[in-house]
């Protein structure tokens, strides 16, 4: 990971406070929010009577990534984006966030410095602010918590509470890349195992792998729905696949849901590599997750305004409660959709 | 911890989605700024253009807690306390405050149940929201980050940057109990790990052994300031030790400070263990850590206003930065103060 030419600096050597200075003295605040960041016992932020979204996640070591594969720095900057995605996936404008690390003492300055400038990397495409954390030792790996912060006037908040019987269901992008991507890379970190010195060609993946590794959230949906004068009935981020957001959306909103196979995006890439590792691209699309597109319903006299757009896809319609949630196969079958998630893909294959 | 009688329900039982909607499904809102809490992508609030306060804390098993001796619904009290007390430190109201958790799978159910009622028994004393967060796996341990919200008016608000020549240093309530109280429970973990039937008998111990378990913040110094009228020029809370606070606080607002021994707070409990424990009570008093109070630094002609209030005490004054951040003991001596934290004292008295 580092070159080994020079000594790398232990964590003790900066200490605590030391550290933090040293991540954080370069940070310049873009926000107009933002009155106060890094240094004082709290943030201060001003966000003029708008509404604040506010959005907390946690990634650990071990259970949602792998330095094996993983470079640090790609690290910092998922960390953050997948935070961000929730807070578009409100509509709104994502503006700052905080990050808290625990860190083993396996782990130089200079790991903790390839995160932060993943992290940075994010803030700075994002146009978001570092405001404030936390980083303190652990026992063992590596744990980040992020919480981001956004704002929106109170009338363009979409909640995921709002479909309604015969709106529309639209997906920004194409599904599945994210998973297929980790496909490969646990692949390749396997072969790695065998032989280190195997040099992996992920040329031919570059996209899922990119898919996988660099995730983008999608802050320009919030703003061509604007554009467009749509302003979705619900709407929800895919993190942990399609059909377990789309359950969520329909709990939420109390409705029913057909979603069609044949209008699921896929790019052709996925295809490729799903046939490559005999998996179903229908299954792994449907529970494939971590793709930080946006799920929204709209209103049916909205259609015109979207079709053709290349961002958007409609797949579905909204139903009644009762009528349940089904994805109708090209067959023309009516199957039940239920929440997976993307660790269980594989047993249901074999 | 938990009674053997009835079995316990494994975390895998609920997964991640049903121990959320399990955990949170009684919270109600009590704050006006909350407009939506958990349940979204994001939390939805409003501070009607008051300014807003956020703060970070990230508790690590084996770090910062040790559930030897750490019921968890302490823990979950603690873990939202000592967030809070950032928010007080600025002066500032504590409204709302997010939790995220990786615990591993040794961990049931009901242990999540406990570290919950603690969190929000927290919330209730508080008067705070808990509006959002994540609960995921880890490979080890237990893993609390906290982000906590608040808000004041601009104008009230106190950081760490403004005290000048001549300010008058003030500490709330008294410090060194809660390292103390952590020398008695490491004692008496001890004791128990040699003989499990040994009885510990904390009684005599109460007040410290509490100042470590169930720590409060001072939510009420903000509001007896504001009765006093009384804007402190900055502010910080003790949470590594008063040394390190001072210096902080000093290299924040670029002056120095005479800290005078025979002012320190101590409570005479405090005094009592330490002859016990055979620990110079300054010391404890100088570097144990997590008391929680707040520090402050008043303008002189402030002084008769906060003058007999039996939760306030004067104990030095700001200097020139060149001068310097010194202890004058009763001695009459100078000694320079040095941060050394709470996990080297013992080093120190060795």
């Amino acid at each position: 990971m580092f070159d080994d030419k020079n000594p790398l600096t232990p964590l003790s050597e900066l200490g605590e406070f030391g550290l933090i200075d040293h991540l954080t003295k370069h940070i310049k605040i873009k926000r107009k929010s933002t009155k106060l960041g890094v240094g004082d016992d709290a943030a201060i932020l001003n966000y003029e009577n708008e509404d604040v979204l506010v959005s907390t996640d946690l990634l650990a070591e071990g259970i949602h990534f792998n330095l094996g594969y993983m470079p640090l720095k790609h690290l910092g900057y998922k960390a953050v984006v997948v935070n961000l995605s929730d807070i578009y996936a409100m509509n709104a404008e994502a503006t700052q966030f905080t990050v808290s690390l625990a860190l083993s003492s396996r782990f130089p300055v200079e790991a903790v410095e390839e995160l932060y400038s993943g992290m940075l990397l994010a803030a700075k495409n994002y146009n978001v602010d570092l405001i404030g954390g936390d980083t303190t030792s652990s026992k063992s790996g590596l744990i980040i918590s992020i919480t981001a912060l956004g704002k929106a006037k109170s009338d363009d908040i979409v909640k995921r509470s709002g479909a309604k019987p015969n709106d529309l269901l639209v997906v920004s992008g194409d599904l599945g890349g994210a998973y297929m991507g980790l496909q490969v890379l646990e692949r390749e970190n396997e072969v790695f195992k065998v032989n280190p010195n195997a040099q992996p060609d992920l040329e031919p993946y570059s996209y899922i792998v990119e898919r996988q590794l660099k995730p983008e959230a999608r802050k320009d949906i919030p703003q061509i729905l604007k554009k467009l004068e749509v302003k979705p009935t619900a709407m929800i981020d895919i993190s942990d696949g399609l059909s377990s957001e789309i359950i969520h959306l329909c709990k939420n909103s109390k409705t029913g849901m057909n979603l069609f196979e044949e209008k699921l995006p896929l790019d052709p890439a996925v295809i490729t590599v799903c046939e490559e590792f005999n998996l179903d691209s229908t299954t792994v699309l449907l529970n494939g997750g971590e793709d930080y597109e946006l799920l929204f319903t709209i209103d049916q006299k909205d259609y015109n305004k979207i079709k053709g757009n290349p961002n958007l896809t409609v797949i579905g319609h909204v139903t009644d409660a009762n009528e349940g949630i089904h994805l109708i196969t090209r067959g023309g079958e009516k199957i039940e959709l239920i929440a997976r998630g993307w660790n269980n893909i594989k047993e249901e294959e074999e």
